[in-house]
């Protein structure tokens, strides 16, 4: 039979007890972590947010809750009210914060029973994701996920208390918007009021933060929920949530520093880690030619060198060839790699091949001299060249990709991030910060045989470049800027173009018609002519930032209900078929075609 | 032309300036509210959000800024560096924080320039609500709208400084989740990736909230976007923001002086006003009796008085057949207003008529006695009664209605706030908060032919009266609570049921087979049977609570991008047709019938 509090009201916190607290009455509430019945007496480890406390039931203090206790099993909510002791000497138990007492039940009352639960309430306990997911509610109560919870609750509330300290407004934007036309896959909402429209659920709050500088808003920023319809990649959820920041009348330089401040503030806030500001900043270009990456990790170095120009007159033809073509030969020293077997370098050329490399050709340095398969095609000074150029050691194994700039940059930049692990470069618990700048504004798109946009049409270029916008568009540096951590991206932004003539300038190259221009960004092109200041902004994402604050893997953990890779809710088995009545009132039918 | 900020950084904002600055060199950057040619010199006033400051251009200080100066429009963007000086004797403005000051421009530049804007950026100009709303970037820049923001972000920044240092932690829950098969009409969104099935955007966390005390999270606060897809009355929105609350191990004490101690310190943080606390309570059935209503207006008397019992033997028919149909005859004493019109006396008629009442029944109380249409049915003595019952004294007006208790009260409720409207009976600064407590659980539903929950069906019964469940449905109490303010609802709440053997019990009342409760409620019921807590909650309405601070009449004017009463955003067009693509991608069609 379950009692109710009536009477009693919690007192402490399991976790907070202490041994001054010994001699007090208390009442405490929460779940029973573990039970034992040992020398007469029955020993529970009581569990709340706070944490774990060891209770007491002996028939000499209170047969009563002696005999209900042992009735008890894991997981049931009690409350008892008892008093606190000291632990006998030997007793204590020095792993657990309220080891030094314990507390000695004079009242018992059982709030609630339950089932056995479908795996521990542990730490660190082993259990299959899929499992994880279905009971969020027990796995949430794992100390370490309520710890994230904490975490993550705190991190917003530092962000909030350092950008209000600042003058910054949060100011809430809609979530049933318009679909944008360019992007991500946008969530649609059919709309009932008007028959076959729709709303989409942002992707980012973009254009209304820029319409909010417009409106004169000046310091903008909001934590706030967004959407992407995409197929799931490890580390993406449909719907995730961002710290989305604006500001009007400042230049790159205000809002690189603003988040410099930002990001100590709460580092030193939630975890007490003292960053070091100003971060190092790299240019794009800087980024990938020695790292391969536009979010490079800068833990370790195993960087990029470029041998090119070492490669034009060699004998072997792979390699020459793709000079000839345009390409390029770089490669990675693999310090003291010397020894790998062939099957450590097959290993190493089958993981390169994932991200198009054709090959990847060794060097192994030994003391006697280079051990490689395509020694033979070079020459004695080349190979001097060569190792003199990627300061190759006896003991180290240079590897090499050619290839068309794009794919060695690739291959070797993920080959960088295997070979570390495997030599345990990293230390897992360094934070090293990077802001990757002058990222370029426009690419070629061979498919639309067109510039696009690398971040978005309203990204301004770098005010040097401007003049050169028509005559060299590929060559034109953005305004835009990406904060990297560990080698993750933690968010990016860029100044935005707040002159028409720029604007114009900007379409024309993208080859955007006036009709297109209008549809697509008409009401915000008509925001833009009633005097719209300087700004711009930047935007994070922000489950990966606890992630990597909590040192999780994965954001499904950084997350309180997330959904699987499949966009499934496995707790609440979301999404779900939904009843003829409500679709008649949408407007819309199915349109599914039967599986075979 | 249009110039860059180069070199040139904002030093102050443009409202901040005094007296004390006099003589220092400062950099403003702002929006050109006024602009007016006066005596050889031209004369701005730059505004930015924290005010309006003079800006002086002279050719004698500066020729260049004084020419660029003349094309200078309303809305234009400038920089501008110059010197803060006293203002001559004589030209200060008391009206303006910034008035004993003026600025002498010694460099000018246009940082952009506008059209002119289709209304003034003025406080309370009188501008069509579609017209404000299209334009919201121009609306959301008059000082107003801006304070009524800066005020939003306070609100919301002194409730989250309060909870989290009461320990709640602020969690996030799914905004893609399952449509839920009672309440309002959900908003939906097709999956993609399981063809048929579909999300729904929440339209409160509700479920989620109580898994999460499943979870132990103990104290759980969201400031959360909530969706309800109905016909919009004046003050609803289709998305609309809730601070959610939920916690274990308390009773109902404990969450209405929480909250009550949370709406002292939000009104003293953002207004500085002092709320007096504890709010005072009114059971549910008092408010009904007594104002006619669950939300009642306390600011003012003009209570309703039962004089049924006095009708009982009365001539006048129409009130004796209400009585023995089993009835109420009411009535609300409008002091001061026996010397009414006739025409005044139709108009009230015509107004309780809305409300269902099939008259309304009058005595003017005269020096010289009772007038009324129905006094000759009335004894001298029952006469005598009634005056006395309502507190009648020469110069008021008794007004009447007979009818179901429902139709009573919904018609002398609403003539209470009318009269209280044309006697000018409400003082707009004052604020009366009260608790309406001991709502019933249930109701019968005529159409359904059964019980249905008031609240929701996990709203616990008053302790004392779960024993009569099955025997006295109607009369079952339920430890529901609402918080009104000034009449408005801003929220409401209930300690849930935790014990499985009550939850059943009132599924059965409710008459839901054990298929439907598996089907409408089976995750929930099964994480319930792992050892859930006692615990309770209350969601506040954030829009309505700042629409009350700000003494705005909709809470459209607290949203900065609020849809019109069709549900549509006239800013962006939303909703709007989308591609026939993404319509496949979502296997849905269009089922539009044509208009004819």
């Amino acid at each position: 039979m379950v009692e109710t509090m009536r009477g009693l009201k919690r007192t402490h916190n399991c976790g907070e007890l202490r041994a001054n607290h010994a001699g007090q009455e208390v009442i405490l509430m929460g779940w029973v972590h573990k039970r034992r019945d040992h020398g007469g007496l029955i020993f529970i480890d009581l569990r709340d947010r706070s944490g774990l406390v060891q209770v007491v039931f002996s028939p000499e203090v209170d047969k009563t809750s002696f005999v209900k206790a042992q009735r008890v099993r894991g997981e049931y909510v009690l409350a008892v009210r008892g008093t606190v002791r000291i632990r006998p000497e030997g007793t204590v138990n020095e792993n657990l914060a309220t080891g030094e007492i314990e507390v000695y039940a004079e009242e018992l009352r059982i709030l609630n029973s339950a089932k056995t639960p479908p795996f521990y309430i542990e730490e660190n306990v082993e259990v299959d994701e899929t499992v994880r997911l279905k009971y969020r509610y027990l796995d949430l109560r794992r100390p370490d996920m309520q710890q994230v919870l904490i975490l993550r609750h705190r991190v917003t509330k530092a962000i909030r208390d350092f950008l209000s300290e600042r003058g910054f407004l949060e100011i809430e934007t809609p979530m049933l918007t318009k679909s944008t036309p360019e992007g991500a896959r946008d969530y649609l909402v059919p709309s009932r009021v008007h028959p076959g429209e729709f709303f989409a659920l942002p992707q980012s709050p973009q254009i209304f933060k820029q319409i909010l500088m417009v409106a004169g808003m000046e310091k903008y920023f909001q934590i706030v929920r967004c959407f992407r319809d995409e197929d799931l990649r490890a580390d993406r959820q449909p719907e995730f949530t961002q710290l989305d920041m604006e500001m009007s009348f400042v230049d790159r330089e205000d809002i690189l520093s603003l988040t410099e401040e930002l990001m100590a503030y709460v580092f030193w806030e939630t975890l007490g880690i003292k960053l070091e500001i100003p971060f190092p900043r790299l240019t794009y270009q800087e980024a990938m030619e020695r790292f391969g990456s536009d979010k490079p990790d800068v833990r370790f170095g195993l960087e990029l060198t470029d041998v090119s120009d070492l490669m034009q007159d060699v004998e072997f033809k792979v390699f020459a060839d793709v000079i000839r073509k345009g390409g390029q030969v770089k490669g990675i020293n693999a310090k003291g790699c010397a020894s790998y077997s062939r099957k450590d370098i097959d290993d190493l050329t089958k993981f390169v091949a994932v991200y198009g490399a054709k090959g990847l050709a060794w060097m192994a340095i030994r003391e006697d001299g280079i051990k490689s398969p395509i020694a033979k095609f070079f020459k004695e000074e080349q190979l001097v060249a060569i190792r003199e150029r990627m300061a190759g050691e006896p003991g180290d194994l240079l590897l090499f990709v050619a290839d068309r700039p794009a794919v060695v940059a690739d291959a070797l930049g993920h080959l960088r991030l295997e070979l570390a692990k495997r030599l345990q470069l990293v230390d897992p618990e360094e934070l090293k910060f990077v802001w990757v700048i002058d990222f370029p504004l426009l690419e070629y798109d061979e498919k639309e045989k067109r510039y696009v946009a690398i971040h978005h049409p309203f990204t301004s270029p770098v005010e040097e470049d401007v003049e050169r916008l028509e005559a060299e568009p590929e060559k034109i540096r953005a305004q835009a800027y990406d904060l990297v951590l560990n080698g993750t991206e933690l968010g990016g932004g860029s100044i935005r173009i707040h002159r028409r003539d720029i604007q114009e300038r900007l379409f024309r190259v993208l080859g955007l018609s006036e009709e297109e221009v209008h549809e697509k960004f008409g009401f915000m092109l008509e925001a833009f002519e009633y005097g719209t200041p300087p700004h711009g902004g930047i935007a994070f994402g922000l489950d990966r930032l606890v992630m990597l604050m909590a040192r999780k893997e994965s954001i499904r953990d950084v997350i309180a209900f997330p959904k699987t890779q499949s966009a499934t809710d496995l707790m609440t088995q979301a999404p779900s078929p939904v009843s003829p009545r409500q679709l008649k009132e949408l407007h819309i039918k199915l349109d599914v075609v039967a599986k075979k």
